[in-house]
C-alpha cells in the first residue's frame, strides 16, 4: 500500500455549543467534546485507511479550558502515525471569541482506531509519511504513546518500553 | 469536612444501544460510550462533593470489546480518591447477553472532576475512605495515576513522581 | 421455567435533567419522564424474561412533584409480578438535592410489558417469587391492577373482578 | 372566563417513526409515543388555558397495536373537560398504511394538565362546552375518571366516588 | 390514476420551540424550521402519492419573522400541484401567542418531492385537482415556479419559460 | 470597517450520515442537510461579522444527488457578498466514497443572514473583497440573486431588477 500524508486525512468539524450540551455554569460537558472528537477522529482514520474503523483507545485527555455556551468549537484531526492495523489520530481543538475573532487552543487529544473488515477482523492500513515539523514530532512521539498503552494494558513489560523508559531517566 | 465512602457516590446508568449510536458494522460508537461515562462519573463526583463539578481529565481508555446494537450497557461509577478540589472517578462498564443473561466486563475507565463554585473557582471536597479490598486498591493506584497526569501535563518532573517511577524499576 | 426474584430484574437509570427537557418554568416535561421510565422498565422486563419485550400498557401515573432543571433523577425498576406472557414492572423515581444530598420520592409508576419472539408472537415468561415485604405487597396488588386493566379494556366484566370489587365495598 | 369548545384546543402532531425510535423487532418504543402524546396534549391544554401548563397525570394507556418503523403517526388532542385549574386532554392516535392510504386507530390516551403561573401556583382555567356527541360522551366520562384518579391517590374514599362506583353495580 | 384534492394530503405538525433549537437571542434556528418543514412536506407528498418520496428541491424561503423560544409553531402542508413524478408542496407556518391566543403567519415555503420505488427510480404520481380559490392560485403559480427551477438548473432556456417570462414584461 | 476576504469566514463541517437521518431507502433526509447547511452558514456569517446572526432567507436548493447512509458529508461555507447588514453565504457540499476515497459534489446552496445586536436590530457588517476567480464570480452573481429575492418578496419591481432582467433577454 502506498504511503499517505497526514494532510490527506485532515478532517475539520466546526460547530456551536448549544444549551443542552452545557453544565449548570454554562460550559460544555466534557463528554460532549469527547463524542465530537470521536466523530472527527474516526472520519480521519477512515480517510487514511478507506476502511471501516473502530475506536480502540483514547489517550489521556486534559480539559484545560472551559468552553462557554455559544462558542464556536473547531476540531481538527489528522492521522499522526499508522501501525499494522491501527492508526493514531491527533486532534487540536480550538474555540473562538465572537467579538474579537480570536481563536485559542482549548485541547489536544489523541485517539487510536483499528481498521476492520465487515466481520470486524483487523486489516492492514497504509503507512504514514509526515511532512511538516509538527507532523514529524507527533509521528515520533506516537511510538512512545503506543508503548505506554501496551504497558498499561499489561501487553508489554515496562522494562521493554525503551522509548518510554527513557523519559524517566 | 467528614470523610465519605465510595459507596456513597455509587452511580448506575443502564441503557440500550440504539441504531443511531452504532457504526456501519453495528457496534456502539466509542464516542457515545465516552459521553455516557462522563454523565455517570459527573453524577458520582457531584454526589461526593455536593458541588457543581467539571470534567478535568480522562485517563487512557481502552475499548477491548465491541458492544453490539441492542445491548444493555451498565456503567457503574464511584469516587475512587479525592484530592484537594479534585476527585478521581472509577467506572466499570458491563454489557449483558439477552438470551443467556450473562454479564461481561466491557471496559474500565477513569475520569477526574473538579468541584467548583458558581464562578467556576475550585472548592475543597471531602476526603474519601475506601472500604472494600477493591476500593483500597483503586485508592492507592489513584496516586500513581495523578502523578502520571501531572508528568504528562508538564506540572511535575518525571523524577519526582516516586510512585509512578517505581513501576519502571 | 425457574422462578426469579424481583432483584434479578432490578434496573437503575440515573441521569440529569437538561435544558431541552424542561418547560418554560424550568421543570422536567412529563413526557420525558414517561420515556425514561419506559426505557428502565423495558430493560427490567427483558432481564426477567430474556426475551424481546414490548410495552403493553401504562398504569395511571401521577406527577406529584416538579423536577427542576439540573436535578439528578434515579429510576429504579423491577418486575413486580409475571403472568403468562406479560410482566408488571414497578418503578420508584427519586430526585436528589445537590447541596443537602437528600433524596426524595418523586413518583411511582407501573408499566406492563409482553415478551415476544422475533415475529411479535407472545411467549411464556418465568414466574416471579417476591422476597421482601414491599415486593410481596406489590405482587398481591398487581392482580387487582390486572383486573382493573381488563375491565377498562372491556375484556373482563366488572362483577368478575373479585379483588378489584372488594376495594369498593 | 368565557367557556371554550374542544375544537378551540384541537392540536395535531404528525410525524414519522425513525430507526432510533424502534425496538429490535422494528416497532416504535412505547416511551416515544408517550412523549409525543405529552407534547400534543400540553399544547392543547395551553391553547385552552393560555397559561403555562404542567403534566399532572396520565391515565391508563393500552398499546393495542404495534407501530412499525416508517409509519406516519398522527396524534390528535383536545381538552375534554376542565375543572378548577386542571384540564383533561383526550387523544386519538392514528397510523396510516403508505400503500393503501388507510388510517387505523392505534391508541387512545388521556392526560391531565394543571395551569400554573410563573411561580408554579395553580390558576383557574375557562370552562369547556362540548359540542359533538363524542365530545359530550368524553365530557361526562371525564368526571368518573377524575374520581378514579382521586381514589387511587387516596384523596377520595371509594364509597364517595358515586359515578365510579356505579360501574361496579 | 385518479386525481386527488389538496386536502387529501393536508398534513399538520404542531410543536414547541425548545432551548436547544434557539440562537443566542432566543429565536428558533432557521435550519430547525427548514427541517420541520421537510418532515411535514414529505408526509404530504407521501399521502398524495402513496410512495416513498425524496426531497428534490426547496424554493426560495424568506424568514420574515423571528420565532421566540417557547412558541407553538404549526406547519400546514398540502400538495399544490403534481407533475409526472414530482409534487410541489406548499406550506404555511403559523406561530401563536400564548397569552392572547392570536395566531400569526410566520412563513410560507415550497418544497418539491419526487416519488420513487425501492430502487430510487421515479414513478408516476396521481394528478391534483385544486378546489378552493387559494388552492387554484397556488396550482397555477406552481407552473411558473417549475419553469424558474428548470431555468436555474440550466434545463430550460429562459426564453422558453413562457409563464415565467411574462412576469418581467 | 475593514474589508474581509471570503477565506476569513471559511467554515467546514464534516460528519457522517446516521440511521436516524435517512429515509426508507437509506438516503439522507433533505431536511437534515438543510439544517447542517444552516449551522455551517451561520458560523461563516458570524465569523465575517463578529455579530449574532439570524437566517434571513434560503435560495432555491436542488438536491441532485442521493446521499447514502454512512457517507461522509462535508459542507464548506464562506461569505460570498456582504450588503448593509446582510451577508450571502455560499456553500459547496461534498460526499466521499469510503473505498475509492473519491469526493463528488452533492449540492451547492446559498443562504442569507442578517447581523443583529442583542435586541435583534440589524447592524452594519464589513464589506467583502473576493480574491479567487470563483469568489469573484459568486460575488457578481450575488447581486442578481439579491434582486430576485427582492422581486419575489414584492420589495422591488421586476422591471427595476436590471441584472436579473438581463438574464431573460
Amino acid at each position: 500500500m502506498d504511503s499517505k500524508t497526514p494532510s490527506a486525512s485532515r478532517t475539520v468539524i466546526t460547530d456551536l455549543v448549544l444549551p443542552s450540551e452545557t453544565n449548570p455554569i454554562g460550559n460544555m460537558f466534557g463528554g460532549e467534546l469527547l463524542a465530537r472528537m470521536d466523530r472527527a477522529a474516526s472520519i480521519a482514520a477512515r480517510r487514511h485507511s478507506r476502511r471501516i474503523v473502530v475506536t480502540a483507545s483514547v489517550n489521556h485527555v486534559a480539559f484545560n479550558k472551559m468552553i462557554p455556551l455559544g462558542s464556536v468549537v473547531t476540531v481538527e484531526a489528522h492521522v499522526s502515525r499508522s501501525f499494522k492495523s491501527s492508526m493514531e489520530v491527533y486532534m487540536d481543538v480550538w474555540i473562538e471569541d465572537r467579538e474579537s475573532g480570536l481563536k485559542s487552543k482549548a485541547n489536544e487529544a489523541i485517539y487510536t482506531f483499528v481498521a476492520v473488515d465487515e466481520m470486524g477482523t483487523p486489516v492492514p492500513v497504509p503507512p504514514l509519511t509526515p511532512e511538516t515539523t509538527l507532523e514529524k514530532e507527533r509521528f515520533v512521539a506516537a511510538l512512545r504513546r503506543k508503548q505506554l498503552s501496551l504497558v498499561l494494558a499489561g501487553k508489554m513489560k515496562p522494562e521493554e518500553a525503551t522509548e518510554l523508559k527513557a523519559l524517566f531517566e
